[in-house]
């Protein structure tokens, strides 16, 4: 029973970006799960204009907080907490480790496109600092294999390092290309109001401070987060006459196996490759049209791999481009990850795939203050959970709804 | 910019059940996570004669994987245990506390009638019995609001234990009428060779168990369970000419405030009468149309509840009727669990409303051996999650699919 692969409808509804909001990420102790939900997702709906009862359905990306805050079952927390119980609106909840909030906006916008949604909120959320670093360490690391990695003791950002080594043997990247990410990302983050870290570090900085997992540092390493962050979606007809709309033009998703061990390279990821050439056909756009990305830089050695494995370096010219200043302001390439990025802005994990496409909004819109990308019409973003066995990718443009 | 209500698109690209499949539920010390998950999910797809190829996505529904072993992340694990790792097909896990299953299950019948997928797997799993009874008791009650109940000492027991004193003091509803859905429910699953428990068991020993948490003794409790579920979703175009593919004619999905000092009421879930009037609305059906109904029975109260709001009897009428063994074979309403319901099959969070699928598919197809409902044509699932913070109805038909 075999049959060729499947070919999506090629004229789908369209889904649009009407609201973004994102809290400070950080340390946020004085404020609950609930507050930083309910803030994002008042503030989206504010600048979405959008009132509750024009809602059709919820989605809410957040990966552990059944062990960070003992509360599972937290999609209708969102509704809750703006007020809008009594709506019974769909809420549902879904889970991918740190790609948790871009899986959240991909549900949103297949609703809109299947035509059964007009108004769709999709909101993710991670509250990290409620529990010791080391419990926090421990489920950051709940997103790669249990069985057959962490319990024999690898964390996460071992397995990063791992593929760093890889990538420096088999491409010469050097340490100081990887420092370089950090660099450029904290100088990002300086000029983002909403971002955890705003004080621009030196590759010096970066170089000594203490060793995480050889070849990363401290600086290599994006930290343990508070934060929220809300998007408001809509179908054309909802968008029609709104100039601040946003066309969500591609989607792509694509898993790998948890384990590292079961696949044929570590020196890129198969499902960020998979993902950007599912989002970039969608879109019928190339690596070039791109004027702004936001990328997973979990680790320094993350945004290398990225920037290679979506089309915008060479596979092994990450390090290079990076430290030549290419993927920076004035840079020939796109800008990546002009919010300072997990690194800088801060990695509330579930929040973090939301807050991507925020940036992005904000810099399609015109919106972005100090660290605004000139000219920007065309950003995506890109999430991966634990070491990439699940990548989303999402084409945003900057558009005219026809009235 | 008030508008009306989203009105659904008339004719949707109508979802197929074609395969279903799940492990013996109980406690399965011998098999691990991934074990339970790849036996349902390589079941499902013999059952569906699909082979790995021929995916496009996959959901999985699981409720607290992350505390309960330590893995979050875990959709791409059903890939993996299925030897599909290579293929980078997206996986998307979803939560709602015992809903999960059937959160999931909306995911892919939405994802086939967006004309975006032809075929979907979709998954439930929860293994529970690697954690003392205490810890398991503690994750069950994760679905509950944990700042305003869980917190200060309410147990998802507690609470619906309060909702049936409330019952029982606004319907009448007696001690012996919430014994009688126990005593249903374990003839039930006695018939079932892959229920937990298979034994039936009588009034008096309904009665003279333990306390949990007064009215609600043990055997009014669903038990802690492992186990996994899943079935196979395709499109018209797949399921052309199977004479065992099943319609999925209604999907309803409605949400509440996690907290029940929220509500207006205790002795109903608003979640299921709104998610019910969808599913009902969407398959042109009521509920005289139904021959037999798997409901979300975690407490004997919970049935009687779901059978009420889901328009089987009036209100208050659940415990009459079930005494009177209207809802069991040979009664005048629809078969009310002929599994055996969560009380006896068990109740493997997220597995549970997957597997309530599976049961209905077998008896539309007349393969539910010694328990067969005769001349099944319409069943419908009801899962819920917490004490009803999240509600899902599904319609499922006996159907000719045309060739």
């Amino acid at each position: 029973m075999a049959r060729k692969p499947h070919v999506p409808r090629k004229v789908l509804p369209e889904a649009f970006v009407l609201g973004a909001s994102h809290t400070r990420f950080g340390e946020a102790w004085e404020k609950s799960y609930r507050d930083l939900m309910t803030e994002a997702g008042l503030g989206a709906l504010k600048d979405a204009r959008i009132a509750g009862d024009e809602i059709d359905a919820v989605f809410v990306g957040t990966m552990s907080t059944g062990k960070l805050v003992g509360q599972e079952h937290v999609a209708p927390l969102l509704l809750d907490g703006a007020g809008l119980a009594d709506r019974h609106i769909p809420a549902t909840r879904v889970e991918a480790a740190g790609a948790s909030g871009a899986v959240a906006f991909r549900q949103g916008v297949n609703l809109i496109r299947s035509g059964s949604a007009d108004v769709v909120v999709v909101g993710g959320i991670e509250k990290m600092t409620d529990v010791s670093d080391a419990d926090a360490q421990a489920i950051a690391s709940a997103g790669i294999d249990q069985e057959w990695e962490h319990f024999v003791g690898a964390t996460e950002t071992a397995l990063w390092a791992m593929m760093a080594k890889r990538h420096m043997a088999a491409f010469g990247t050097t340490r100081e290309q990887l420092a370089a990410v950090a660099v450029k990302n904290h100088a990002h983050g300086a000029k983002n109001p909403l971002a955890q870290f705003r004080r621009a570090i030196d590759e010096a900085a970066v170089l000594r401070a203490p060793l995480i997992a050889d070849p990363l540092g401290m600086f290599d390493c994006a930290p343990i987060s508070d934060g929220a962050a809300c998007v408001v979606l809509a179908s054309a007809k909802i968008a029609a006459g709104r100039a601040d709309a946003v066309r969500v033009s591609g989607s792509g998703m694509a898993s790998d196996s948890l384990a590292l061990h079961s696949r044929p390279s570590l020196t890129s990821l198969a499902a960020t490759e998979h993902a950007a050439r599912r989002a970039y056909a969608e879109a019928g756009i190339s690596p070039a049209d791109v004027q702004l990305a936001e990328v997973h830089d979990g680790t320094t050695l993350g945004e290398l791999l990225a920037i290679e494995d979506l089309g915008f370096v060479k596979k092994g010219q990450g390090g290079p481009a990076t430290a030549k200043g290419r993927t920076t302001f004035g840079g020939d390439l796109a800008v990546i990850n002009p919010s300072g990025g997990l690194k800088a802005r801060g990695h509330p994990a579930g929040a973090t795939g939301i807050a991507q496409v925020c940036e992005v909004v904000w810099h399609l819109r015109g919106q972005a203050g100090e660290r605004q990308v000139k000219d920007a019409r065309i950003g995506i973003t890109h999430n991966t959970g634990g070491t990439g066995a699940t990548a989303v990718v999402h084409v945003l443009e900057k558009t005219e709804v026809p009235e």
